[in-house]
């Protein structure tokens, strides 16, 4: 059994995680089936959840948030991961929410926060672009200043939470000599706003209970004051700020996720007979998984110092994309060799294992490739 | 482009490869998605197969088969994995007609293998129990002599082509007392059988157009001529007769899903563009694309070789267990590595490589897992 | 550049560190070459190492140690390996300390450890024997009791400081009937010692410096107060009780030399040219040495927490065992990919890189080979 | 016991092979020892190799060679590095032989590749310059001309076969300002040649017994007509010409020595014991030689096509690299893994695979590095 004695989880943040458990198992794990049928989770459950105290955890109470830090939003990640419970991307709609408080006039902070707080608006960032990737040289949606509203134009893709999305924020192109520095955020409200139209959503080959959708946006027109943070051509940099964060929190998912792997593994083999004893006894079998545990004993003391860094401000980018590069690559060889270690059965999208197979891919790739963490870690070298 | 000059391809051979590639991307291609949905191809494209002649090709003309041989039978495989159109398992239909051609009486033989070769009957080898793994050891379905009949109990899983399947060969325990020589096979025509009942088409995590089936049997009376050729506890012999053709074919099939999926993923990155150039360009991508390129030449020399022995009759098992170890395994990783170079659209679904990547997960599990290959190539050192 | 900020590392400890550093760079590193040449150091420097208290420092001040604990030894660990100084075997003379300190009479404990912690006696155990490996079953060098002696017969190798050793903790049975509980250990001093025969240093691949040794009892006749504890058949439990002191130090060790390895690949590519630009310009070299800071950072976090662990009496064998497992794995692929970074002289004794990759390669091997290791691990899961 | 029944080996070849395996066994591996101890195998076994009729073996028979073939050489490779026999490096003394015959004039032909042939002259390439790779734009090393004279100026390094070279190929500048059209190839007869001095025999990590040297040139002076086919300006051409026969010949070279090793491994793991049992009957060793012998059944397929091609004159550039990328690569894993299975043992110098590991550490760097082929490789896509 995995064991829950991380050194930064006090008295009351084990309470916490009580509580974001029993939410996990008792609301959220038995619509799940469903969802990935339909492609997302509902409304309901993330107001639900915002009932619970389970959105914007570490956002200050007086803008209805939890008032907690890095520890609950990593607490969250890990109940909901090491379930592969993928549908609600809570992650993301703390980055708004992060977004808005650190970059948002007072009245964008007043306006949104606890309305997301209490899961009534989702959040999404739409960033990515149609043949773009996560590439800022590629925004091409336009906003342009008609008095005091923008006009936007253009198309998002891969946006997460995008067909629940409330208020989204859309990256922007508001001077297109610019470069970098024409890059604008605006934080939309969509219900009921004339020419957004939300696309399918996409047909992935995981996270089936994800919205992960495209946007259109034809001449839609907002006004002036959800430009972020009130001034033109922050966006890069605003994007930029809340990286580590993003990148330490699929760290932190990922580990947990191959715990749950591990686990579910483990219990597997022991029940499972093949050739008259129990596959755990088979030495191949035993090394896989002490080899897992390995890696994941290894793992699980950096992402715990990397949360204590965070809790102090002290984590730097270079290591937060070690956090993300590391367990995401080590998750994946994880699964697979779980997968291969149940058989036949890995292959179902009944068994948890299989499920996390094919959700467990994306880890690699978005939040930032695990080139661009390369990339990012050989900078500063 | 992936060239054809395969050392065992003569001028009637290629002939025959355009045929099946004409019907691979005229017929099967454009329902593959329907059939994803759905989870069968259903049984009008059987029978389109089996008019234009793509099915049972190895089977001599005399029972209506095409009087071909391996190489037939490998290009069919070739030009259906290269495109991941993973819903008719044909392979599992010809080992079908290969059992009653190698074993069946007489009778068995003209009594269903034209009808197999018409694509009026699906083929389907109900062997795994669950529970029991590809474990023989594990088959507990019970046959019982009742006068000129016998009755099946019991139940099946995995079984590839099981919903559409008019032909099932049920391995069944024919003497609780006499370990293997207890198993015999029964060729059962399903139509209209009473006490037979499909379970549902399993929720797989990919090969979503393939109907994996659960079958259950319940006091189901067979004439007792549907007894593989007409003998008691011949069963695991007749079982073991073909698993280097099986094997060699899923050799076949991954080398040639490799070729596929390294095709599309050069096309993709010479078009795609990131931080202003072609990602060809990058020297991870170059690196990437060389290894899989060595692997790939590599693994042709040796699959080649393979077809060549099996041509001759002299593959044997090590070998052809090899070769199914192998290429499965490169294919594992080559899959994930296009994934890789797709980033966010090798996620999805509409993509050939996103495809891939679910499909090709099972190619290390089915027909004997990497870890069975390995006992088997051990055994014999 | 590498910054020592352990969190173990206290003032006195960098002071300690600085000492350390110091001694390697102007008495030890000097005469490596010629120490690689002869197969062994000399006891001079054996005796420097004493004077500037550099041995047994974490045995009690009462018996002439430092003082220290496990931060000492992982200090003097650490300085040695990212120089891939493995002339000296600092860890064996510890434990052979440790094993007097914890295990020996008292009468035992002031004759031998001010006299190892001065250098003027080199620590070696003799527990391999030819043909079997680290196993203890196989055991056979016997001890008979005569009188108030015993008779050692029998034959050792692999025994690391045997040439040099002064005092040599021979592993022996004094049972043959009772299986684990028919072996002690004596505390056997070489000097002048009739039927004491030192072989060969054997021809190794690398460790050149280092003294691995045969040894040869032929009726060696000593005093019964040469028995370890002054019990017969405690040897097994002996052996066990600083095996993750052992494990854990070839993990600080192993990590130690990642480090220098790094540094000195990175300070190489960045000078060398090819091609007209720095290798360290090539996106292959970036990625390298980013997977490789990675993992330098993962297991670092890692290691230092098994350092304070220890430090606490708390680390169990299971976590010492994964210590040992991580760092000699990832040590050597890591090597590995450095001497593939430097070419052609990667593979000259002369640079630091090619000495390593002959050196590292026995880390995965002595103390439990990563097999023993997994075997360990898997047993407490 | 690995079978020697390769597709393109016919009686005459078989033949060959038993004269030259006999010449190994016999003549080289008795002296192997001393030959690594002094760093070359000195003059008297070329001579020995010359009469037996191993040197030049596809060198027509009017210039005193074997007028034989690519298999003659790859008979002779394979029976080398089988047994990690690495201190002839006959591969270079071919290479030089190939340039004499395919570039060079009428009298070079005549003057050098009979002496060549006997033994007399040891062949030696001088490419490479202290601080400049492989790459040709390092080549700074000086010819000028003077009267029918060439005075050359300049240092080598990493020169196989440096120290008992009779005739060394030096790779020239003899225009500054004309990039690779500035170089020529110089045939030097090295005895009693003024100014001309050859430095240490390198300190490698391994391939002990290859007297790998630098060169000095002084103002050494040479008649014009040693200028290779009597034109300046074409080296960079001739020295490309025989990079497929050099490639390959690694390729074939590291295939045999997994062979080698596989065989003494297997040998190994069988006779030895650990915990009651013979390490053979462990599932981790099985799976591991499982493995390994699927590498080499792989492997061998494609190395013998390459093989044969060649001898149609009909392999590609690319092939050749890809021939050496994957067999080098799979080499170097495969003898890690052997390593590990010998424990202790192999570490030792005195086993086949200690030697082995060390030896072919050089095989993914030498000849053009790994990262090189794959460059080769991806120009080609």
């Amino acid at each position: 059994m995995i064991e829950f004695n991380r050194p930064w989880e006090d008295a009351d943040v084990t309470l916490f995680r009580q509580n974001v458990s029993r939410f996990m198992q008792e609301e959220l794990e038995p619509g799940d089936e469903a969802a990935r049928q339909q492609g997302h989770v509902g409304h309901a459950i993330w107001r639900k959840a915002g009932e619970l105290g389970l959105l914007c955890t570490d956002i200050p109470d007086e803008y209805g948030g939890g008032g907690g830090d890095i520890r609950h939003e990593a607490v969250i990640g890990e109940e909901l991961y090491r379930r592969s419970l993928t549908g609600m991307n809570i992650a993301v709609h703390s980055i708004v929410a992060h977004y808005l408080l650190n970059h948002g006039t007072s009245a964008q902070k007043q306006r949104w926060l606890s309305r997301m707080a209490q899961g009534e608006l989702v959040g999404a960032i739409a960033m990515t672009e149609p043949g773009a990737g996560s590439d800022l040289q590629g925004v091409r949606l336009r906003a342009t200043r008609d008095g005091d509203h923008y006009l936007l134009n253009g198309t998002k893709t891969f946006i997460s939470n995008g067909f629940l999305a409330g208020l989204v924020l859309v990256v922007a192109r508001t001077d297109v000599q610019a470069g970098a520095k024409g890059i604008s955020i605006f934080a939309v409200e969509t219900e009921g706003l004339a020419g957004y139209r939300v696309g399918r959503v996409l047909d992935k080959i995981g996270m089936k209970a994800q919205d992960t959708s495209e946007l259109f946006f034809d001449d839609v027109r907002v006004p002036a004051d959800c430009l972020l943070g009130g001034q033109e051509g922050k966006g890069f940099y605003q994007l930029m700020s809340d990286l580590s964060f993003e990148r330490l929190l699929i760290g932190v998912n990922s580990l947990a996720m191959m715990e749950g792997a591990y686990e579910a593994t483990l219990k597997y083999v022991r029940e499972r007979q093949a050739f008259g004893k129990a596959i755990a006894e088979f030495q191949n079998t035993r090394f896989k998984l002490a080899e897992m545990a390995t890696q994941i004993r290894v793992g699980r003391a950096f992402i715990d110092q990397c949360i204590e860094l965070q809790l102090r401000g002290e984590l730097d980018a270079t290591t937060a994309s070690m956090a993300k590069l590391w367990a995401s690559e080590a998750l994946g060889r994880c699964v697979d060799e779980c997968v291969q270690l149940f058989g036949g059965y890995g292959y179902m999208n009944e068994y948890l294992i299989g499920r996390m197979y094919v959700d467990t891919r994306i880890q690699r790739i978005y939040g930032g490739t695990s080139e661009i963490m390369k990339e990012v870690i050989a900078r500063a070298m």
